[in-house]
């Protein structure tokens, strides 16, 4: 059975995916008056289950909005003791080995997954996990925030699948892993 | 007299210009049997001149190579004392405050320029003076190594002008300083 690990995110021009007081709002910066969804929905078909981080799992849990995933959602945390109760039906707390963590989903059946959040990605890239990236580039700098690439010990190459631009504004580029 | 100050350059998919070890070879990772310039040429007969920063200046002095510029190329900086006589009718020493270098080299008849440099780049952006930037992003991570963009006070916007692919891997976006 065919894996993979994807990320689909958005990014400033200076590569940050929140800003210097963890703000999102920029990434609404581009007027979008039909509620276009940026591929979202058909990447979301594609995967079986995500895997964040407790950060993101908690920023998601305080906005004010329905849950948003119909997929299940594994939290990666050490420190979280339990899910809450309102939604223990939909995340799950998952820790140890990254790689561990996949055999178990991938025994459950999730071979497609999500991996979402700057610290979980950045966790996963570290050990050459990440299969596709998706990143999509609002036309701003920040200077500053909580960057989406973090240190690496050598060079990973990828291979560029497509590029799109949406609302004439965000370019939206697809990389591959090239193995 | 409209006038811009222009930045060509190309970065890693984590934002970097130069690797771990000042080295840009990896520039050179996708194949171009045909000498494709991504727009270089047609870029540089858009301008008038370039600014570049000493560190920019003494690398492309230590390249195997002609003098690659047509075009006058003023060099930013403090340090060095004056140009190598081989280059005194090519390259000329410039300092002080970005603003009074500007309106020096605009009284010269130099209207659209080219910055370029890592450092040089910053301290244009931290002043709010580029009012282009063309993004080369080759498809792959370094992890570390010299960030095209640095900390800035504030947010700054940018319009999508074009995207584009070259060699089928490279994708390249203008932008253009929203004001």
């Amino acid at each position: 059975m065919n894996k993979t690990n994807k990320v689909f995110i958005a990014t400033s021009l200076d590569g940050y995916i929140a800003d210097k007081d963890g703000k999102i709002d920029w990434l609404y910066s581009v007027p979008n008056p039909d509620n276009e969804d940026h591929g979202y929905v058909e990447f979301m078909e594609g995967i079986d289950a995500l895997v964040m981080g407790r950060k993101t799992f908690e920023t998601v849990l305080g906005f004010d909005i329905e849950w948003p995933y119909d997929k299940p959602v594994f939290v990666l945390s050490n420190k979280l003791k339990e899910i809450p109760d309102s939604h223990k039906e939909k995340a799950f707390l998952v820790n140890g080995l990254l790689t561990d963590i996949l055999s178990q989903l991938h025994k459950m059946g999730h071979y497609h997954l999500y991996i979402d959040g700057g610290t979980t990605i950045q966790s996963f890239l570290k050990e050459d996990l990440i299969d596709e990236i998706t990143i999509s580039q609002i036309p701003l700098l920040l200077g500053g925030g909580f960057s989406l690439f973090g240190e690496l010990s050598d060079k990973v190459e990828f291979e560029l699948i497509r590029t799109k631009v949406f609302l004439n504004q965000i370019t939206q580029s697809s990389y591959k892993r090239k193995r």
